[in-house]
């Protein structure tokens, strides 16, 4: 195992207290339990938005902790849920006095620690479930679908809401919208291995992908050859078009991720693989994000992921966001 | 050798397709010759900042186009110089009437062909050759030290005064004083491997990395068994701060970069450690980039890099800057 650590055991911590001297203007530390917050938080009267999960997975979520995004994070082991008391000590960290809006990515543990949190906390708490990956029905860690790059968007579109002042009702109700417009896939050419673990997570033959993957390298829907680009982007845009599904006509967000190990250089190529894909069947890219936003560590493949926009969505996109990984308009 | 391409022979414009697509509102890629400029090249008036060199760093130099920082970057092969004709019509493209500087990193290559360009020019230019890399003196491609992590900082600060309205003579001067006060240092856990070779560019055991790695792959000082975070920052920032000297009470921007494989929990964590080293030397970090901003395709590994700050660096370093891969204040 070659990784820049210096324990496997300590990982996270260590890497929060890299995260706190990089960010010291935007983000506020805690470490026990472990909790990102945003450096003003509590705002006073705004709805706290939190999220969280196994790390692992960065800048998800950790990275998104900022003005016009998420109030507070709560970063679990490598891979692994956080905890109850996280949730809660976020909950209780970033209480404006207008509740709080759990956003946790459909991974069994995850829910239910978020709901226990939510349980424990004596503020008003609500929570959405993010189930955007239309590979499997149910996987590994996970009833129903996986929740994965579609996370990021309801991250800044409900970050944004919030941020403008919507109420409690409303970043719920929102966060629903987009969870339901909003559909991704993803690939991996190469595995990950978990510090603590000390061995790759899954194997893949040198000639081999998986289509489908889960961003803990949970098992997709087939091993196939290694192909073009265009074939990779077919593979996962296909599935991902008919879900919904996106038609001729309809307006678009296109995310296209990278797991963590791919160069940018194929996350373009990519990427204009995938517009070219969407421009011949009449969908339109108004919006896009590329580069590495959901990571599975060092892992080599890409997720594409689609959300169906109107002007309320686009404009909520647009608006001002001031974190370490998405900055604009400030 | 597994990547998301359709064919290593058309993956720079393959990849320049896709940034075209995802940027459509900041960038203009031209074809042939390969040429990424502003939207709005020229600027009338402003000095046209320009630099480029062999493709799979990216985000370096195209995502680094855009107001506030580069003019223009012309994008190589794959690990290889860009042609003449493409810094000649780099600048013709971007020749506001105030002349052009070119930021070359030394590479032998880079540095003759983008000097036969400045010859061909009819516009007025000049060019600063960047050689931040204390690990050796001459190297497999370059006499002298060879041009690194630096290189971002130059572009940034330098795009920054031009954009300011500063011209050719003071621009120049500035990008020799940035090069003349930062100085890098990276290693590499793992190798990478060139689209059109298709083998890895070296070999590395499963127990060793390279300190002092180039960002070619180019030998550095020495092959090591793989240490702790801690030992890998001390290799790198020991040579780093005895070079320029850093001393106690200098006041530096510190930039942490990612070689394009390793992921940002592991980015995040060796630059906790190298916060902590450089306080305990009295050595005051005012400034902060952590990321993968210059990069070796798929490669595992970092670069460390110090800048000595003054104000002016300072101010020009937080001006608004909007680039696919660097924004703020915008």
């Amino acid at each position: 195992m070659k990784k820049i650590i210096n324990d496997p055991e300590t990982v996270v911590q260590d890497a929060l207290r890299g995260m706190q001297a990089a960010h010291p203007d935007l983000l506020s530390v805690r470490y026990d339990p472990a909790v990102i917050t945003r450096a003003d938080a509590p705002v006073r009267g705004k709805v706290a938005i939190i999220s969280g999960g196994g790390s692992g997975h960065e800048p998800l979520h950790g990275g998104f902790v900022g003005r016009g995004m998420l109030d507070a994070a709560c970063p679990g082991a490598v891979f692994t849920s956080p905890t109850p008391d996280q949730v809660a000590a976020a909950v209780e960290a970033t209480d404006g006095g207008a509740g709080a809006l759990l956003l946790v990515k459909n991974y069994t543990g995850d829910v239910m620690n978020f709901e226990m949190a939510g349980e424990l906390a004596e503020s008003e708490v609500r929570s959405v479930v993010i189930d955007d990956d239309v590979a499997v029905q149910d996987s590994l860690y996970t009833a129903g679908r996986r929740g994965v790059g579609g996370t990021v968007l309801v991250e800044k579109i409900v970050g944004a809401a919030a941020e403008r002042g919507a109420d409690l009702a409303a970043c719920e109700a929102l966060a629903n919208r987009v969870n339901a417009s909003v559909r991704s896939m993803g690939l991996a050419l190469t595995s990950c291995t978990v510090p603590h673990v000390g061995t790759p997570s899954f194997e893949l033959a040198e000639d081999e992908m998986e289509i489908g993957i889960g961003i803990h390298g949970e098992p997709g829907r087939q091993r196939v050859p290694v192909g073009s680009a265009a074939e990779m982007v077919a593979a996962l845009l296909d599935p991902v078009v008919a879900d919904l599904p996106f038609a001729e006509g309809d307006r678009v967000l296109l995310f296209t991720n990278g797991m963590g190990g791919t160069p940018l250089i194929e996350l373009y190529l990519a990427h204009g693989i995938a517009e070219a894909y969407l421009a011949e069947r009449g969908i339109t890219v108004e919006r896009r994000l590329v580069g590495p936003y959901i990571t599975s560590l060092e892992m080599q493949g890409m997720s594409l992921t689609l959300l169906k926009l109107d002007d309320e969505l686009a404009g909520l996109w647009d608006a001002p966001v001031h974190t370490p990984a998405l900055r604009w308009g400030v």
